[in-house]
């Protein structure tokens, strides 16, 4: 006899691809992984059907791509596993944020419209378009300077990537397509809104993105008329002061959503979530203290507190943003991955790739096995991990990386240890400024892409932090996470769970293998790390800013040469 | 009717190989030239015809590598140009320094005797054997401790490649060896007392790696005694007091040595030379002013004063050292081409070989050509080229390489560019130096093997130091320079010239080529100076010794290895 199991899904929108995973509700066994790529991907140069150049640091993408993921990976999953759809009880996702789009009342994007089709204004801004720093530098400094205190939940500023510095880039340079946007809503919201018909919008993406708070709601319209007076009612006009809890039901799915994911009707679809936060219960994290940090290009810091601090330097904190019953802090390094991919394809010799391909190795499993056997402490290198600029705790984008102590016996796995320490240092550094705010961070819990490749990073961060690090059962915690939240949303009297701590209990299970810090290791990263913080103030804090002029001096070369051209 | 004509041969002792030229005296047209690579190149690993491995730092040579280029070399030009033996009226040499042996009385080195030929220290020690610094350390402080002023005159301090740090690592370490060295000597007066049958030696080597003055001579015995009571006398005991002017004939070839060479018995024979200095009148300067910078591996700076100043941190000035009636000033950096060479080696991809293969360039070529496509200032890196640490102005073996403003849009070219631009921020610092000591510098001319390879590194000094940038026609400085003191050796009787001057005007010549500075890069580059030499100061001057403290862990590190190995 077999018994009755029940399922929940849970859909990960990510920056180049979707993903599902179907989920055993009682044990958290996966049971199906899919993964669509987005047909569309991210659209940076030219807009699609178009001969539109796009303008550096815009970044968009095509709605149409995220209904695909619904058409193409969930009826995947059902394939694969052979589940009924009659035993599939929830359904969640998650998704990147601030990742927003503009769209008539009824939900339609305005770049499905023939008429704002070719208006690159009218697509969806992907979390990294940059294109809106004015804005978000603008509206930083009116904020100072009418002495308004709510950025102090953002570590003292919010940067171009958050939904108002895209709303108002909208505003400021296509006043019709701002017109004609009767709503203004995170991609996360839209497609949970496509699944139940209902446009429901989460605490969430609200408090991490779009300054709300629970306590304080958005900013008051005097200030959004301080900024703009075409902005003063921005909220009421585009967007909702109600918003959904986390591990809420948002509704049940559409006969048409039935039709493109091959699920019943009904089906329970949970509030969306930020891909990020919805990985800390798939980690097991549900109490204050133990860090997750999800790794991969760039490295995401979330932790909870006993209580709400103002932590300098910090993305955001915000009550019930991650769990409900405390608040969520988050922070992050802007670049991790990208720096030992960005090292792999600029500066590896051709030798290292032969001897790579002799061993049937990657290039980054060769240099890691290389890099492996490099003490701390022997390579004499120290470096500063901001190829891409400090999000957490300078949050300065102009900053840039540094690598010191080359000399001509310098090996290049040497180098690429050097910036996988760096960024082991930022990360202390974050948890420092934690610790030193009010806010402990006892345990390291780390998921995402890096964890399971790089053995020998896991290590360095343990040695360099001198805390344990765990790993999660699950190597997809975004849709693991989504899954949970599905489970939650169905309810226990459908086969689910009354909370998200319950579904934790059940559903996310810890890996026996854990990384110790090295006694030794931690000694001579202490002494590393003094120096990694004294070049980070020299540097990041006004002592030299050779890095902003160096910048400029860049620009005006740069613009000097299109000049010439 | 074919007129007589006369010709010099200049042999040049270089780290691998010897090179001998053949030159018409009245025009200076290089006739033919030949290369013998030494059998026994550098010894720094193990001694010949042994098990005996070296420590590190060690680097040894075998003079009869020396003898085997009069052997082969000359008799190869001889050969290949077809001049008689009898028209060739003079013959100069050249040599690195301080390169030194221990000798018997009669010339014979200790190495040739079969009861010292097993001991290293009975070998020739190479220029950059670095195996004596304790020594120099003691020196340095000997000196300064007892209030001598002789070291003023080498920019405060010397290093571990002179005379007398090799003789007293002699001393030290194989006291029987010192005692059975009858003499110790330069190999470049060395060879020319093989050639001559009569011990020579010069005041270039004497002055500028032996802290001797035409005015104040050796240091006194007292200061020997002080560093080591053994010491006391060994100056006369195993050197000579007795030094001869450059451009000076130190006699004329043995019997033997005629037959070596297939010249005639009694040709002229110059005062041996250092390698960069007789570079000088190749170049056609004979005049203050002007600097000659031999480019290679490192950079060597040789410019004449009016007057004898002390400047700090070069190393070192010599009353008539390079030219009759002038002081000659020396500086470095020690690293310059070493870091491109590095740089290929360990940082540029795979990708980037196969393209260069693709056209037909070296790596070098391609990266050359790439990299003069970047604006100045358009990469926003700025590097530190203390690779292998800083020669002149700060004199400090332990400074090591950066660098700055690394993202993730940095291009391999960009590095290699930046690597050029801060070894002309080097170039400048060091003429900068000069100048604020009363030592002008007005225009450079460049020598040695990365001018006539490397277009882009010209011009960018010549951008970076504001100063035209010339090139003499000859491609062999070293070589050349020694055939135009062979003529000057052989004097105007002879058919040579009476002085170095006159064979300069007549056989030394300028290219027509000059690079000039262009006013739009310098205005970039002098901002991008103004940030370098804030970082030299603060990492070179003690604001932040990050670099020695990463040493210190490095060599720890690595011992600690050992001792787990």
């Amino acid at each position: 006899m077999v018994s009755h199991r029940n399922y929940a899904i849970g859909v990960d929108f990510g920056t180049e691809s979707g993903r599902a995973v179907l989920v055993d509700v009682a044990n958290g066994d996966e049971i199906a992984t899919a993964i669509h790529v987005y047909a569309n991907g991210v659209i940076d140069e030219v807009l699609p059907g178009t001969n539109i150049r796009l303008e550096p640091d815009w970044a968009l993408q095509d709605p149409n791509d995220y209904l695909e993921v619904f058409k193409q990976a969930v009826p995947a999953v059902l394939r694969e596993s052979g589940v009924s759809p009659q035993d599939v009880i929830g359904l969640g996702i998650d998704f990147t944020a601030c990742t927003m789009l503009p769209t008539r009342a009824d939900g339609t994007p305005l770049c499905f419209l023939p008429e704002w089709r070719d208006h690159p204004h009218a697509w969806v801004k992907l979390w990294k378009h940059h294109a809106a720093q004015p804005e978000a530098n603008r509206l930083n400094q009116v904020a100072r300077d009418l002495g308004y205190t709510f950025l102090d939940r953002y570590g003292g500023k919010i940067s171009s990537e958050w939904f108002f510095p895209k709303a108002w880039q909208i505003l400021n340079e296509a006043p019709a397509v701002y017109a004609a946007a009767e709503r203004l809503i995170e991609a996360a919201d839209w497609v949970v809104w496509q699944l139940t018909g209902v446009e429901t919008r989460n605490e969430c993406t609200a408090g991490y993105k779009a300054i709300w708070s629970k306590s304080e709601g958005f900013p008051p319209n005097e200030f959004f008329k301080a900024l703009d007076p075409r902005l003063e009612h921005i909220v009421d006009e585009k967007m909702s002061r109600t918003l959904a809890p986390l591990g809420a039901k948002a509704g049940g799915l559409t006969e048409e959503a039935a039709r493109w994911t091959g699920l019943r009707p009904g089906t329970a679809v949970a509030v969306a979530n930020v891909d990020a936060h919805v990985a800390v219960p798939a980690t097991t994290v549900q109490e204050p203290g133990r860090m997750v940090i999800i790794m991969g290009t760039s490295n995401c810091h979330m932790v909870l507190g006993a209580e709400e601090r103002a932590v300098p330097g910090i993305c955001g904190v915000v009550q019930d943003g991650i769990l409900p019953g405390f608040p969520g802090y988050e922070a992050g390094q802007s670049c991790v991955g990208d720096s030992f991919a960005w090292f792999v394809e600029n500066a590896v010799p051709a030798a290292y790739e032969r001897e790579a391909a002799r061993r049937g190795l990657t290039i980054h499993q060769h240099l890691e096995d290389l890099a492996a056997q490099v003490a701390p402490g022997a390579s004499g290198l120290l470096a500063l991990d901001w190829w891409n600029g400090n999000r957490t705790i300078l949050v300065d984008a102009d900053l840039t990386g540094i690598v010191l102590g080359l000399t001509l016996a310098t090996r290049p796995e040497e180098i690429y240890r050097a910036l996988i320490e760096s960024t082991a240092y930022g990360t202390r550094t974050i948890i420092e400024n934690f610790e030193t705010h009010g806010v402990p961070v006892t345990e390291i819990v780390a998921t995402g892409g890096l964890p399971e490749r790089n053995r020998l990073l896991m290590q360095i961060y343990a040695d360099v932090t001198g805390r344990p690090i765990r790993l999660a059962r699950t190597r997809q915690g975004g849709a693991f996470g989504s899954a949970m939240h599905g489970a939650v949303a169905a309810g226990k009297a459908a086969g689910g769970y009354a909370s998200i701590f319950e579904a934790t209990r059940h559903m996310a299970h810890p890996r026996d293998e854990a990384y110790q810090p090295i006694p030794t290791h931690q000694a001579v990263y202490n002494q590393l790390y003094a120096e990694y913080k004294t070049l980070h103030d020299t540097f990041g804090r006004g002592a030299n800013d050779v890095m902003k002029r160096l910048k400029r001096l860049r620009d005006s070369a740069v613009a000097g040469e299109m000049v010439h051209a």
